[in-house]
């Protein structure tokens, strides 16, 4: 029975074959069966489960790499990938401080408040449905250098709530992957450029009104939902990011 | 004796076979045997004439895919990528007024000037070695919206140096491929934060001191060579810029 249920008999129309494979591939991971970093099953085991020839699991399996769902390792296997590390804003800034450590993270507050209109929309939840709102500063050599805004959607990081802070981590996916089972899979940074509000500036050790560089994260799940909205500012002087053109 | 030239005999240690090919296909393009947008030979031609077997030069192929030196057009055959097409600076940027159009471009100043140590250093010449330095404006639905300085190197640009500035292209890699046959392949953004210098403000009709994004590019012909070197300052409340991390 379960088994048949993963036929592909009827693809949608305009939909190839492979895709709707992968498409179903994909639901066996959001479902939890396959865990981010584990392998999966041989290719052959695969088509057999999903009564497909070996060349079409073949090209779905392809996708899935190109969607940067799974990866292949030379020689160990075909895995679910792991989920975003998290470290990733520094990215965009360069601090005289900052020589590939991880950034301490201190959070200053942490509160559950209704989604303001801006926050819903971008979490595709109702207008004004419970989210946690976390403001956290990031510390290189003892130095504050980003101040961060973030809204998690309560339905999902209601644990996250009420525990102790001490038990949170300097980077926040690899907790949201251990203590909610919540894996960051792809993010979309929207980089502008701003001035820091009195409160945002004090935090850093800037005065109000100072050119900062602001990144708006949205960070989705295994599934696609949107689960982080992040908004991180920095002294604009020391933003820094190259592009590659071809 | 030409095609015993392009055998592939002696492989460097450490470089795969393919590799090989690859650089000796990618010589015959920066030779100008084939021009950017022309179709390259049937795989099993080109195989007979270096010499190797057709998987060998798929490979081979492949790679220039990869390095995105080549294209392969479904059903149409393989062809030598165009250059750059030149407006993409306005990724970065978003005005009222941009919906889509190509911004005009003015020359401002137009001159031979040795090259600082800086500029030398970025394009791979020799201190003080001449350049064609130009600044240019660029507007939309005219008002001036980018401030932007380039250093070329004389020895490729120098019949741009004297010619009618009236013949001059808003977008100038298609033109240099045109005039000078420069065909630019990749380019190398670097984004910052700054302040408009007062000149560089009066221009822009900005105060002084204004925050400013800017845009310092490196951009590389066919042989990797760097042949430019620009910085493009705009306002930075203009600037926007999307990061897809996976």
């Amino acid at each position: 029975m379960n088994s048949s249920l993963r036929l592909v008999t009827s693809p949608e129309p305009g939909v190839s074959r492979y895709a709707t494979l992968a498409q179903a591939l994909r639901a066996r991971v959001v479902a939890g069966e396959w865990s981010p970093g584990s392998a999966l099953p041989a290719e052959s085991q695969l088509a057999k489960e999903h009564g497909v020839a070996l060349g079409t699991m073949r090209r779905a399996l392809e996708l899935l790499v190109e969607q940067g769902f799974i990866e292949r390792i030379h020689g160990r296997g075909t895995f679910v990938r792991q989920g975003l590390a998290g470290a990733s804003m520094l990215r965009f800034f360069r601090f005289d401080s900052g020589t590939g450590e991880v950034p301490v993270s201190r959070i200053l507050q942490r509160s559950r408040v209704s989604a303001p209109a801006a926050v819903s929309r971008a979490l595709g939840i109702g207008a004004g449905e419970p989210v946690l709102r976390v403001h956290r500063l990031r510390l290189m050599a003892e130095q504050p250098r980003l101040f961060e805004e973030l809204w998690l959607p309560l339905d999902l990081f209601a644990p996250l709530a009420d525990d102790d802070l001490a038990s949170w981590d300097d980077l926040l996916y690899p907790m949201f992957a251990r203590k909610l089972q919540v894996h960051i899979h792809r993010a979309l940074d929207d980089i502008g450029f701003g001035q820091l509000s009195a409160a945002q500036a004090r935090h850093l050790g800037l005065p109000a009104g100072h050119p900062c560089a602001q990144v708006q994260r949205s960070a989705y799940d295994l599934s696609g939902r949107c689960v982080e909205l992040r908004i991180t500012r920095g002294d604009a002087h020391a933003f820094h990011y190259t592009v590659n053109i071809t």
